[in-house]
């Protein structure tokens, strides 16, 4: 591994990379970096992905992640504590499905899995014809023609670009299928490649709506519809078990964990990523890769000769994947005792090595994160673009706290998304260590800047754990 | 569409590719050619990947291809007859693994699919400490130390030039695990992609060995078994329900079909396919393309204005995968009618664009079918050498019958093959047919040539139907 000082002295030393002078000693930049890139994230991951697992929020897994990660900064001696939170329970069952045998044609199975808040499906099964639907415009447009149907959401996502474009038919097609009287509803899998492998995600499911038996589809069956259906009637059986359990919300906590600041402590830089995982891998990539780089970003911040300015909170939500209750909790937490959140930067992008740092505050913090970014010029990972956040650190964006995300290479990311592929294996560890050492280094230079970025305008829409939805 | 004619000139006038004055006529070449790009290939897949869908020699499936492909030919009016063969019947049942929880690491699953020929666990599953070896050798030296355990074989296949390299673990490494008295065996997928898919294929467990559960496994769980061995030992859950049907033969058939040579009838050209696939996928791509291909060519040289010299026979095979009985019934049988076979030639290496012919003969073969192959350029698939064959033609070598197959990018075919993932939407409609027309010029150039081409060596191994395995 080369030593980034080398690299970080030509960096520091051109013009238009210069921080502010005093500002952020170049010193560490380097040896925060080195320290992450002899590659110490890998090691946490291979702990968290075989030795804990899987971890759907409510269930052992999850469990056994939280005193992991309590273990893990107790061995280090970094404070740590444990916020309780209750979480949506929701468990999964038996699954699978079948184009039912019509003249001409034999039955085939389709490769399913149930998406989050999926009701079962009666035992044994049951049995009805597909609507396919390509948008939910499209779908309202049936009106009660979906009735007792299944209704199969088509779309043509092919690369990492294409998720924010149909992710809305997985989280809100089954409940506005629900509410027009289906049946059912599959989803085809949010995915850039396929073997055949379904990819499941949290659909929601509003007040007032009773859910439906919801899976998503592999692509190529989802294909395979789309072609029957092109010669007439299809009719799918399907068998889902996965079910919220009784009681629907189980106690489950985040992990927090703090490096007091020593000029001023009651400053408080968030760093977040999610504990939860989904269950059918063992979410190496989403998000083990984000609680790797926030622990190893406080290990490595723990090491330094002095602490730094304000003070290092490392949160480790719990059930970002299925309800988001830990980021919602920990917004109300810090609300009832008045925390001063200068800063917040989540990890939840994948493994992928790092390609910049973005953010959303006031007037200036663009400016102003840019000079702090300059050291990671060293790593390709300078670029400062608007638009910093993540779903468990957005509910602080109520406050007006300017938010920060790592940006990162996600083009095989939707590959292993939600699905059993997203293993320990995906993960490049030299990828792995660039990222940790960019977000570590962008962790620091929040925390120890003498100058904190200007607060971010509070939001327009209201909070989204507040509205219903979809 | 191109028509490929306008191509065809130039090759055809281009002196080295000039086939033997008044052999074949190149007007011939160019109806063919054109004939098949028009594209036929991909909608006899589609009825039979759609249609029919899994066809594992001796499940329903299969019977139903072998009704589909009597039908299709009938419906051409082409002479097609089903030679009686008994096949091996093994079926599918429940099938799941787990790591065994042990100090500070949690249970896992693994994705596992059972190996053809596989035992079952007893009911309720079997659990046994993984040992891990990487070759047949390896194996052997452990000796009565693998008694009563798991055999995990290791490789590290990354792509097709990795096949015939690996698969003797996972045709031979059963048994040979069961010889030493291990419980069950684990065979890495041999794959040249993955996204936890499991790839199964056939075992050869010779007579007097009592066949131990054997499956294959992900490469994601196979490197998570190596990574967890690293650190000690390992503890794995086995649930296989796969086993030999009782009785383990069923009824089943090659489908035969015939265009009758107007010249020398008695003299036979055999193109061949295999009409049965593994279970997981619909065997688009092993071997429905080939049999695309295959009727195709029937169906194209059934159009032309006059039937070719010699007789055009296509077969069906049935249980290349798991027995190859079809293969050997069909040696049989046309030994004991004293058939005067001139050349075979399979198709059964997936749907990718030719690029050339292989061809297993006597002396001068390699120029003759250089000179035949010749208006191939057009397609890029000219390029003629050494080493035809295919598992299903196999057993004419040893009536010295010319053995030949179609060369074709088979970049992408391990990363599907015997996995869940060789379905439809995986075969590129215009390779097919490129494929197709190549492979339909080659029967008719091999049927219609003036000389046959010369026969074989009869090979100096002892038929491999007659051998004990491993």
């Amino acid at each position: 591994m080369i030593p980034v000082a080398a690299l970080l002295t030509l960096v520091i030393l051109a013009p238009e990379a210069t921080p502010p002078a005093g500002a952020l000693a170049p010193v560490e930049a380097s040896r925060i970096l080195d320290e992450a890139l002899r590659g110490e994230s890998i090691r946490i991951l291979a702990e968290l992905t075989d030795g804990v697992g899987p971890r759907l929020a409510g269930s052992p897994g999850a469990d056994a992640a939280v005193r992991w990660a309590v273990d893990w900064f107790r061995a280090r001696g970094i404070t740590v504590r444990v916020d309780p939170v209750m979480v949506t329970h929701w468990v999964r069952g038996e699954e699978r499905a079948e184009v039912v045998a019509s003249k001409g044609r034999r039955s085939q199975p389709l490769a399913v899995t149930a998406l989050g808040m999926s009701a079962p499906t009666p035992p044994g099964g049951m049995t009805a014809e597909v609507v396919e639907v390509r948008s939910l415009e499209e779908l309202a447009a049936l009106g009660a023609k979906v009735k007792g149907r299944i209704v199969l959401f088509q779309h043509d996502m092919k690369d990492a670009s294409g998720y924010g474009k149909f992710a809305g038919l997985r989280l809100r097609g089954p409940a506005a299928a629900a509410r027009q009287g289906a049946a059912a509803a599959l989803v085809r899998s949010l995915s850039s490649a396929t073997l055949r492998t379904p990819h499941t995600g949290a659909t929601l499911i509003p007040e007032g709506v009773k859910a439906i038996p919801a899976a998503a589809l592999s692509v190529e069956d989802a294909e395979l519809l789309h072609r029957l259906l092109a010669r007439g009637p299809v009719t799918v059986r399907l068998v889902l078990g996965g079910r919220l359990a009784d009681p629907p919300l189980a106690p489950s906590a985040n992990v927090v964990a703090e490096i007091r600041g020593s000029e001023k402590p009651e400053e408080v830089v968030v760093i977040g990523a999610h504990l939860d995982s989904w269950d059918l891998g063992t979410g190496a990539i989403d998000d083990g890769a984000g609680v790797a780089m926030v622990l190893d970003t406080m290990r490595i911040a723990a090491s330094m000769p002095r602490p730094p300015r304000r003070t290092l909170r490392a949160v480790l939500f719990m059930n970002e994947e299925n309800g988001a209750e830990g980021a919602v909790a920990y917004h109300e937490t810090s609300l009832a005792a008045g925390t001063r959140h200068v800063a917040a930067i989540e990890a939840d992008a994948g493994a992928g090595r790092p390609t910049g740092v973005e953010v959303t505050s006031g007037e200036g913090g663009l400016e102003a994160v840019r000079a702090m970014a300059a050291p990671l010029a060293a790593l390709g990972a300078s670029d400062v673009k608007a638009g910093g956040g993540g779903v468990d650190i957005s509910p602080l964006a109520y406050a007006g706290v300017p938010l920060l995300s790592l940006a990162q290479d996600n083009s095989h990311y939707f590959d292993w998304h939600h699905s059993a592929a997203d293993t320990f294996d995906k993960v490049d560890p030299r990828a792995l260590a660039e990222a940790a050492a960019a977000f570590a280094w962008m962790a620091w230079a929040l925390a120890d800047s003498p100058v904190p970025l200007p607060p971010a305008p509070i939001p327009s829409t209201p909070p989204w754990w507040k509205r219903a939805a979809p």
